[in-house]
């Protein structure tokens, strides 16, 4: 299923908007040509609604927000929803101050999204009852996932996603993707991809990218697109060490490898279970 | 000829100062230092004159524009014209949007340029008669350049050099760099560098710094960084297949070698001839 | 003294605010993540209070700076102070326009830092008196300190230091950190650092790790930070020549040794004296 998924991502050259951070995203456009995809930015409120038109997906990433981008991104997303073109949503530091919270609900209310796409902390910040400005009472799973817990996450994220009716990936240790009916949880990845700046940016770029050429199911694109990050992450990960470098090396190896693996190394690395 | 050139950017530590998009802005100012110059970016009005004052080049590329910058390219490029200091245009998706046509006509009218570079699409858009809002009647070149249609493109960029007072070099598969009475055919490059993010924004600032002190000659200029920065490409791709990387190694080797190449290495890789 | 102030860099994770340019901030951030800190970057003047709160340290760095973000830096600034966390400026290009000079001088006046790092040229423009539009008296010491000029120059550090009620770092062919009493003269580092965009910057934040988790003596934390950095640049640029690489391997590498330098190391290879 995977296999189908890449060879459309290598075929098509998804075009993808990024309306994303400073930070990452060189990462993010290096990633995407990796991949196969093509990546355009732009945030101007004059242009955001022209660029996304002529893509295949959108990102939005609140990584730097700020007062005009805002703007951009619920014009953008306005657009994409009414041309039917995926959007998918990087609550970058939701939680971590209101004006990020605070965008997120708005994002979520005015903008219909394919995925949501967040670490523990991030998705538990957009799963709280907005209206309400306190926790939800799901929000008592905890911030990290691990072999104990998985169950009680894989129905959180199952009911947060029928709430947002988008796919939610959350990634971390280990990953889940659900869309409430389906649950990926993947296990592909190393804990020292988070010694490097941008992997989770990367990461919504590149399931901008899988899910725009795989519109007839955003959860296996993104699960594909997962499992595809993690599995060049863990081979970047095993040069790195075979040539003790450090984390700069870990990087360039791992988009190296985003701009080698195929759907035969996809199929061969991929680690995940459906519940 | 293009010896001298190199070697004057090696010698003479061309300052350039760059107004350009936040996606590949740091690898505009690594190649810069790697090549001999040494970058500035600054891209407030309050300040972007007294900086373009001080340099010996100014770089305007509207990759990540905005409402805010637009007008301190203006500025800038109204400064550097008084002060006769090269001013170069990369019309980083002109075409793709209203906003970035407007804006590339805008400072075509009122910037004077010493060159203009972008890939063959941007070209045509820029080439066309803004007054008319339609394709100019050159405008019925290809798309791509091949070695069927290098005639008819050469005729093309030298009328359209002619009529903007500006060297245009447009790059791709093939590359031309013509100013109305000489123009280069150049066949250096590797089509993997389209892999990575910027080579064009890389060049348009590497041509900043070899018309900044070669102010004599910007088509001879502008034609000896188009060679160089395709001879560094194909020394990367050849290390690159040599170790097999991917495409962020390539990137890091195309660099390596802009710091690492000389007058010598230029002299026996560049690949042009003039029509 | 510099082992324990390196582990606890090591073992707590400083969590630092960078309102910061977008030409080196992802070089920013992964060195951060690399020295064992994790980098915030936040610039809207509606989240920056909150964001340096739950920061260890702030990094203020005028590279690009425009009227939208001086707000943010004068108010995360004040904040900052409030909660007693250590405020780091960079006064990236001070004294190369109006705007960078009037900048750097009206966050030293509003806002009480830790640490001023910059080059001779930077420092000495930060050192001037501002109500008076000249140079002082004491800006006749050289651009560039060599082993001839110490002694006059680590007596005007000292005076400006105290002046400041700031650590003042001047970082060049040879570095010098001071603080009115305490002066450390640092011969690390190599000169080929200064072909790769962004060592002074990336320097500031790993200084903001470093004085995050040492409060008790910014001095010594600073002189750690800056010893720290220079040996990573040797070790880097040795392993450049060795391979005959570029200057973007060196970036790559100078971030891989920041990710792998430990106390040990740090003892073994700091070269500095106390004068």
């Amino acid at each position: 299923m995977f296999s189908e998924i890449i060879k459309n991502v290598k075929s098509n050259t998804p075009l993808v908007h990024n309306i994303t951070n400073y930070v990452t995203v060189n990462d993010c456009a290096n990633i995407l040509l990796a991949c196969g995809g093509s990546p355009i930015m732009a945030d101007d409120i004059d242009e955001v609604e022209e660029i996304t038109s002529i893509c295949n997906a959108l990102v939005i990433n609140i990584g730097t927000l700020n007062s005009r981008t805002v703007e951009s991104m619920l014009k953008a997303g306005k657009r994409a929803n009414e041309l039917n073109i995926p959007v998918i949503l990087d609550p970058v530091g939701a939680g971590a101050s209101k004006l990020r919270t605070d965008t997120a609900f708005r994002l979520l209310k005015e903008v219909k999204f394919a995925v949501v796409r967040g670490n523990m902390s991030e998705i538990k910040t957009v799963g709280r009852d907005s209206t309400k400005g306190t926790r939800g009472v799901d929000a008592s799973v905890d911030d990290t996932i691990t072999e104990e817990n998985i169950d009680e996450t894989v129905k959180y994220i199952n009911s947060l996603s029928e709430r947002l009716s988008a796919v939610v990936a959350v990634t971390g240790a280990i990953d889940i993707v659900a869309d409430g009916t389906i649950a990926y949880v993947i296990r592909n990845g190393h804990p020292f991809m988070s010694k490097i700046s941008g992997t989770g940016c990367m990461l919504s770029s590149i399931i901008g990218a899988f899910c725009g050429v795989n519109k007839d199911n955003f959860s296996s694109a993104t699960a594909a697109a997962v499992c595809t990050m993690g599995l060049c992450g863990e081979l970047a990960y095993e040069k790195m060490k075979k040539n003790d470098d450090g984390t700069s090396s870990l990087k360039c190896y791992l988009i190296d490898f985003m701009s080698k693996i195929d759907a035969e190394m996809l199929k061969e690395g991929a680690k995940f279970e459906i519940r």
